[in-house]
C-alpha cells in the first residue's frame, strides 16, 4: 500500500490519508515511511474569513497550475462538529470542477477532539501528498483560530484572502494572521471598496514591516472572472524562490520541524492522560467536584500521577 | 488581595486576572481561593463571525442588564499575534460607552502559545469575575476555531450572532457552531436579507433538532438602533431558567467541570514537555532532522522519556 501510494496511486494515497486521519495503529508506520520522501512539494496555505471566496480561488489556482503541467494536492480543512467529530458537508460543495482530473487530488479533513488534534492530521495529510509526488500541495483553512494559525505556519507560502465589504477592517489585525501572511489576496476585486481594502493593507504592511526580508505583496483577483490569477501565480512562485534561498526560509523550515516534534509529543501525552482520566471519571469524581468536596486542581494532579504510573509501567507507549 | 477582590474591589480583581493571565506562580493559589465562590453568575457566551457586530451587541446587552441593576463582567477574547503573544488593539476599540460605570468590568484577553492556552486563562478570568460577585459574565469570542468552541462550551447560555449578507450561508454549519448555540441572534436585522437568514436558520434547527429539550430560538436585533434587545434579554433569561432546572443543564455543568480538569492537566504537561524539549533542542536535534539523520517520531519519544524522568524526580510539579 505504501509503495503504491509513493508511486502515485490515487486509491492508495486516499487509504493512507484515511488511516492517518483516523489515527489507526498503522498511522505512525505510514508517516515514518513517508518522511524520507517529503520536502519536495511547494506547500501553499490559503486562509481567510468565511465568505472570502477561498474555495473558488483555490479552484482557479488549480487550473493555472494544471496548465503548467504540475500535479496538485489539496487539503481543505473544515472545522468540524464538536459532537460528531466529522467534517460537515465539505465534500459535496467543494471544487467540483476538477473532479475528473487525475492530476488533482482534493481531500477534506475535519478537525477532531479538543486535545490539539486538528493540525497534526492535516499536516500529515499534506506530507503524504508531498511524499507521493504532488508538485504543489494547497492547504485551505478558515483563518481565525489558533489551529488555523498552526496550519499556515507549516506552509512554504501563506496567502491571506480578503474581500471588500466584510465590515470591520480591524478584524484582519485582530485575528493575528496579518503577520503570518506572505502575501495578501484581495479577492472579488471587481466589488466596490477593493481599492480601499488594498490601500489599508498596504499601509499596515508599511507600519509593521521591520526592515529586512520579504515585503508582503498585495494582489487583486476575481475568482469569478479569473482576473489577476496569472499574476498571483507568479507572485507565489517568486515567494517560493525567496523561501528556498534565504536565511528566513531556512529558519522557517527549522520551526516547522520543531512544531512537528511538538505535535507528536502532544498527541502521545494526550493518549496517556485521556486514559488515566477515563479511569478516574468512573470513580464519581465529577460528583465530588459538583459538591465542592474536591477541586479541579487536586483532581488534575491525581490524573497526572496516575498517567505517569501508566507511563512508567510501559502500558501506553 | 484575594479578599479585596472577593469583596468586589475592581483594582484587586484586575490584578488577579493579570496574575492568572500571565500564569505567575500565584495563579493556582488564586484560582483555588476563587473556586468555592464560583457558580453564582450567569455566564453568557457571545460568538460570531468577524463583522457580525458582536461587540456593539454586547455593549447594548450590558446597557439592558445595568438598567435592571445587575453587575456585569465581560471577557473579550482576541486571538492574539502568534509572535508577540499579546492581544492586538483590543482595549482601544471596545465598548467604550461603559468605561465610567463601576458596575461594569470589561477585560480583553489574548490567546497565547500553541499548547492549548487560549481557553484556560479565559475561563479562569470568567471564574474570577463570577467569584467576585458579578451577576452576569459575558465571554465574547470570534466563533470559528476550536478554542472558541471550547470557550462557548463553558457558558451557561451561548448566543451565536449572525448577520445578513455575509455570503456563504453554509459557513454557519461548517464552523460546527450550529450545534452548540443555545440561541441565534440575527443582528443588523434592518439590513436586506435578514428574514432570509432567519428562515434558513429556523429550517436548520428543524432539521437537526432531535426531539427533546431546548429548541433554539432565533431573535432579530439591531445593535445600532437597540431594536429587539429587550426580547433577546428575556430569551437569555429564559434559557438560564431552563439550564438551572433541567437534566440537560446538569449534564452541561458536569461536562464543564470535566473540561476544567482536562485543561489543568494539559497545562501542567505542557510545562514539563516544553522544558524537556528546550533541553533537546540545544543538542542540534533540528540539524539532525534537517539532514534526515533522525525523524520527528524518534525525537518525540526522546523528549517524552526525558520529560518523564523530570516528572519522576519531582523537578517540575
Amino acid at each position: 500500500m505504501i509503495d503504491k501510494a509513493l508511486s502515485g496511486d490515487v486509491r492508495a494515497i486516499a487509504r493512507l490519508i484515511s488511516e492517518v486521519e483516523s489515527e489507526t495503529p498503522r498511522s505512525e508506520e505510514i508517516m515514518r515511511a513517508m518522511y524520507p520522501h517529503t520536502g519536495r512539494a511547494h506547500i501553499i496555505g490559503v486562509t481567510g474569513s468565511p465568505g472570502s471566496g477561498k474555495s473558488s480561488l483555490v479552484s482557479k489556482m488549480i487550473g493555472t497550475l494544471r496548465r503548467q503541467g504540475k500535479t496538485v494536492g489539496v487539503i481543505a480543512v473544515d472545522p468540524s462538529s464538536p459532537f460528531s467529530g466529522g467534517a460537515i458537508l465539505a465534500d459535496r460543495i467543494r471544487m467540483q470542477e476538477h473532479s475528473g482530473d487525475p492530476g488533482v487530488y482534493i481531500r477534506s479533513m475535519g478537525s477532531r477532539g479538543s486535545l490539539g488534534g486538528l493540525s497534526k492530521t492535516t499536516y500529515e495529510g499534506a506530507l503524504i501528498l508531498d511524499a507521493c509526488g504532488k508538485d504543489v500541495v494547497i492547504i485551505e483553512t478558515v483563518g481565525v483560530g489558533q489551529s488555523e494559525i498552526d496550519i499556515v505556519r507549516i506552509a512554504d507560502t501563506v496567502c491571506l484572502v480578503l474581500v471588500p465589504g466584510m465590515g470591520d477592517d480591524m478584524q484582519i489585525m485582530k485575528a493575528g494572521i496579518m503577520e503570518i501572511a506572505d502575501l495578501f489576496v484581495i479577492n472579488k476585486a471587481d466589488r466596490e471598496g477593493a481599492d480601499k481594502v488594498a490601500a489599508e493593507v498596504r499601509l499596515m504592511i508599511k507600519m509593521f514591516h521591520t526592515g529586512d526580508g520579504w515585503i508582503q505583496p498585495v494582489k487583486m483577483t476575481s475568482a469569478a472572472t479569473g482576473a489577476g490569477l496569472d499574476e498571483l501565480h507568479d507572485t507565489i512562485e517568486g515567494h517560493l524562490k525567496h523561501v528556498r534561498s534565504s536565511e528566513e526560509g531556512a529558519e522557517r523550515l527549522k520551526k516547522r520541524l520543531q512544531w512537528e516534534v511538538e505535535e507528536i509529543v502532544r498527541r502521545r501525552i494526550a493518549k496517556i492522560t485521556e486514559s488515566a482520566w477515563r479511569e478516574r471519571r468512573e470513580e464519581r469524581v465529577i460528583e465530588k467536584l459538583l459538591n465542592k468536596e474536591t477541586d479541579p486542581y487536586r483532581v488534575a494532579q491525581e490524573v497526572l500521577d496516575s498517567a505517569m504510573g501508566d507511563f512508567r509501567s510501559g502500558q501506553l507507549l
